[in-house]
């Protein structure tokens, strides 16, 4: 059995995301972390990089442009490259990577701009590279239940969906004393010109789109910066109304400052036939309700689950899986492509979020923005 | 102690509303049923005053008109008039009764036009008359405690509100033999101008408004019928945006054709010190969160909850009251204030739903229908 | 129509279980409140029946001796008499009653001892007369729906059941200042020899007897009084191990001081081929499982539930029934046995505990005071 | 920063237990896999060597007997073996490697038999090697909140403590094709003369004893092979009554034969002050009530918890962990104590189950089965 070669850049200053990529890239054994340039710190930049098992210090690099160049030049260089790194920085970086020929996977939002993300299609396009973008939600063994399901036509034609992802932590910060994620996301030269929407609506959006298969059309939205009375630089709570091909009507209310939501996000779909909804608080259960009969409730790795999402669990029923697990997921699906690509082997056929899904997210957000500013009116997507 | 006699037009119909108000009116032995017009065909309409416990058969009524004539002619003639026919006939009952000097207890909504409201309120005041409007979930006691709290700054300033009221009666309509309440609900000659947004949404609003005491500004709406492809008179799903007073932000999402949802209003609402949830389907119980601690299970008859919603209980704790008894708590509001007008007995206070929640509910119709017939722009309330 | 005419012993000390009964048997109409001896204060007395609509203040009366002669005497005497006393009341009141002539409708436990039961069921089928015993619980829509899906088959046969019925009031007493409840129910001359397990142990097995049909043949039994620092003169604590017919295995749990606790009987019953699971807390959602399926939520109201259950909901799905509508269950059970008996009306055809579910309550709690006093070992039931 | 090097027995034969230990051993950067002897067909123990990253195939063994000597022979072997072979072999592999002098991480349950737990604790002791035993659910983070509050004393002193752990897939592998757990766990030469208390009563018991620190006294035992028209070999249902130190009460069920339990377990602690609740399917909520307050829901990383639990966590509030990390904790707690031992090194300090608890769970085995066979009667435990 092959094993792919990766990088990673960033990770190494002890924000948790770093340790998620890199878990999700190995969990499954069809990857190696074999080179980085994990902080700016150098001997940090080491330190990581022995912690997690880098074989040769010579492949820990001092910056991105010298390893991109370093492990291009090599016979057995990296076969993609994970990026965790603040938003602002995705795109120079994935730019580079491509140039030199080295897949990407990207941590989300893929870009600032949406002209960017397009940049980086056309050039991972020329050269024939995979392009992943790690919206972890879609990792979700229920979601690809839901996915296939309403795929089958079981609750019918879509009529309607409501989602939701509310956090509470801009404001718990506010009588705690954790500050740590508060600094960057509330800042617009690093994270881009949206706050919560960017962060966490851009979520949401993916998961309709990977569950329904439906294209976004048109957004209504209205975004606040709460409470009133503090100066804040960037939206924490937005109402959006959308509209999808064939005029299906969607609703997300997403929110930084709703208290006693650490981590909720939810999404309801409606059909003629029946309902769907999906909470990330039970991750691991999927309700579903036929019209005119009791709800059910599916859990992960049953014989009624579809293979696709059964393929998805590492353990047995009733063993939860989490956020690991589901990223996880979004890295075996890329690595399961790579693999049939470089070697043709087939370790099995996993959905994972690609660039245009990264594209659509940078779409989503500038027409949001631009009802925002514009008093709430519909805008369509470019 | 003094009991209140009380009258009621329709409810013989076989419709459960009519029970709902008859069991409310006297689950607290604050009043008797003694006159009616139950029903337009006598054999029924004295059937059911038999039934109801009505003593003297003189006082069951062929209409409306001749009741409220007979009945303000009496000596004893009753103290308030129960109105729970369908939408369109509220209007021209409720003003026969005001204009005979009887106190009315009227179903919403009050009246298919906000004109009609306004000049009800103004011979209720001209007469010195009581009138009430059952906007049922008022009446929940955890609904009473989730006001308390709010009022006295437990969650701090109110930053944002979520709710919603999904229903899907409609939709299982087509798939059963049921179809008792769609015709007339669906009929706009009966049921006014608004379908969903009237029928339920408009409880959703009301509770808005007892739960925090904010004035409702402006709504945009956007109404739809759906599925699309049956030819419907009235929406059957509608997502609103509003904005109270002090430019505070909310969300209302209603439908009829919502899988899954049974009567599942539920109003979430987040301050900057801490938030509260309630929903219909756990109507005992109330997640209160304050910042930075853990979500609590409040539940009614506690020590820990407010006097006024201890006293809105009749069973101790664990013992589950419901529809049945929160219409209860209504009428308790109603009849106790009456009696303390017309005999100065004090018998406790509790809040009611006056004719001004009523009127503000029409507005709010209004100025949503307006919204969506604009494409979905912001309407300020008349 | 007919209606019945009942009288009721207790109710006007102001413990709430006084006004459940009278509602309950009000509830549908079938019945009114004809006479009384509501407590032993003759003011109160007159006072209690003029609130509850007692037209005739001749038929209020000192003492149930008085009563029970003066009303069979009459023509137009009641049908059935309510008793809602202590325990330890039960048995003389309910006999002076049956050896009159009158049907009697009596709260739970029938009486201190298994003999006063036997002895009461003997009278009453002599002079042919209908008793029933309030087991609440067996009011609940679920519960029926569950008993008819169980004898169906829909779960197979039966292996296990899982009970509980653990309440804190013990306890919360201790730190609060209410302590109506405490005084009676700790008192053994009052209550009783045994403490929860005959205040709520026995309606869980009256509750197991109902869905199952099945006959308990021993028990294994351990009773404690807790705290242990505290002279408690019953037990507040009791587990019991359960054989049923079959060689079937059975557990109950049931506690007055377990803190987080308000009135949380659960019924788990396990089949070969699925499950139900049942708890007050949620009492209009049963959980059906059948084998490897999701597990469904059943609720009330819907097509999918069986007729016997659908006839016991007065409001649409999802419009909470709670305890006073289960105990109007209970005696619309009896009133249309009464009323079928009397006049041969047919107004539908209900369950209702009679007085072998409260013998068989009798001897259960017999047999485990027996089981705990000889150290847990098995006892038959007598 | 040191890394320990360990080597694994068992786990390359496809089940899912010996990749979660190895991903347990190595979640934290703590240890690497070294070696091992991961199934008896050495095609497959190469491949599994591999793909697990064994760098050097030289210490991928035939047989166990030639690893410890082999590894205990070399100046840089394994610092720790992980045992998660099948029961019966637990107790020979742990010997064979305590005498070599090399520290144990074995599956539960230790041994078949307790004089076997007894005679490795000796030679453990004797060699001062570390012994740990993965008691899987010791490892969750609301365990170790409920551990430290308790010890707080924030619920009082502890009066009754209720728990189970039902499972169904006995029952659903007669329905579905899958039988590859059946076969062993069914088989009592294999898994030892206990079926369902041995492989998850234990972990109740285990539970129990971390969360409290009491000891176990003295149990009264119920077993059943169901359903009962089936000849099966080892009990599959289980009832038991315990007694702790100072009189305390308890009470376990567990079943296989459950159907709707995926893997429930629940633990309930009831003390005089307050109550905590946990349960398996929401391991990530911990319930705790205050007498007389209302019930809490706490989560894990919030400022409110206790240090100690919150250093377990590995993820921001809200991002789901659930069995790997809960495992990886009882590996964290194991090579901690290890690094300190051998190098000084302090990276913090994680409980984790030794060979202690391993042996009063063969204890309390020993005790149920001998109350079982006398007819359920008490006895103590050795």
């Amino acid at each position: 059995m092959k094993k792919l070669k990766f990088g990673m850049i960033g990770g190494g200053n002890g924000a948790f995301i770093g340790n998620v990529h890199r878990h999700g890239a190995i969990m499954d054994d069809l990857a190696e972390l074999t080179a980085g340039c994990f902080t700016r710190n150098m001997d940090k930049n080491r330190e990581t990089a022995e912690a997690w098992g880098v074989r040769d210090m010579d492949r820990v690099y001092a910056n991105y442009e010298e390893m991109a160049e370093k492990e291009a030049a090599r016979e057995d260089g990296i076969d993609f490259v994970s990026i965790c790194t603040p938003n602002d920085t995705h795109y120079p970086i994935a730019k580079c990577f491509l140039e030199h020929g080295i897949n990407v996977m990207c941590d989300k939002p893929l870009a600032l701009r949406t002209e960017e993300g397009i940049e980086l299609k056309k050039i991972a396009e020329e050269k024939d590279l995979l392009f992943g973008v790690t919206y972890t939600y879609t990792g979700y063994v229920m979601i690809e239940q839901a996915r296939r399901m309403i795929a089958a036509g079981e609750i019918g034609n879509i009529l309607t969906i409501v989602a939701e992802y509310p956090q509470e932590w801009l404001l718990v910060q506010m009588v705690s004393d954790r500050s740590d994620q508060a600094t960057w996301r509330m800042d617009p030269a690093r994270s881009g010109p949206s706050g919560c929407l960017a962060d966490i609506g851009t979520h949401v959006e993916a998961l309709i789109g990977r569950m329904t298969g439906l294209e976004l059309k048109r957004v209504l939205a209205k975004f606040e910066r709460l409470p009133k009375d503090h100066d804040l630089p960037l939206e924490n709570n937005a109402q959006v109304l959308m509209e999808y091909e064939g005029g299906i009507s969607g609703m997300i209310w997403t929110s930084q400052v709703a208290i006693g939501n650490e981590t909720e996000l939810r999404i309801r779909i409606f059909g003629d036939k029946g309902s769907i909804e999906w909470q990330h608080k039970d991750s691991q259960r999927l309700i579903v309700t036929k019209i005119n009969q009791p709800p059910m409730i599916y859990t992960p790795t049953r014989d009624y689950d579809m293979d696709s999402a059964r393929s998805m669990s590492r353990l047995p029923s009733g063993h939860p899986e989490g956020f690991f697990e589901s990223f996880g997921n979004l890295y075996r699906g890329y690595c399961c492509a790579l693999l049939k690509k470089k070697y043709g082997e087939d370790h099995g056929d996993f959905l994972y979020p690609t660039i245009d899904v990264g594209i659509e997210g940078l779409k989503f957000i500038d027409a949001c923005i631009e009802s925002n500013e514009k008093g709430n009116i519909w805008v369509d997507l470019a």
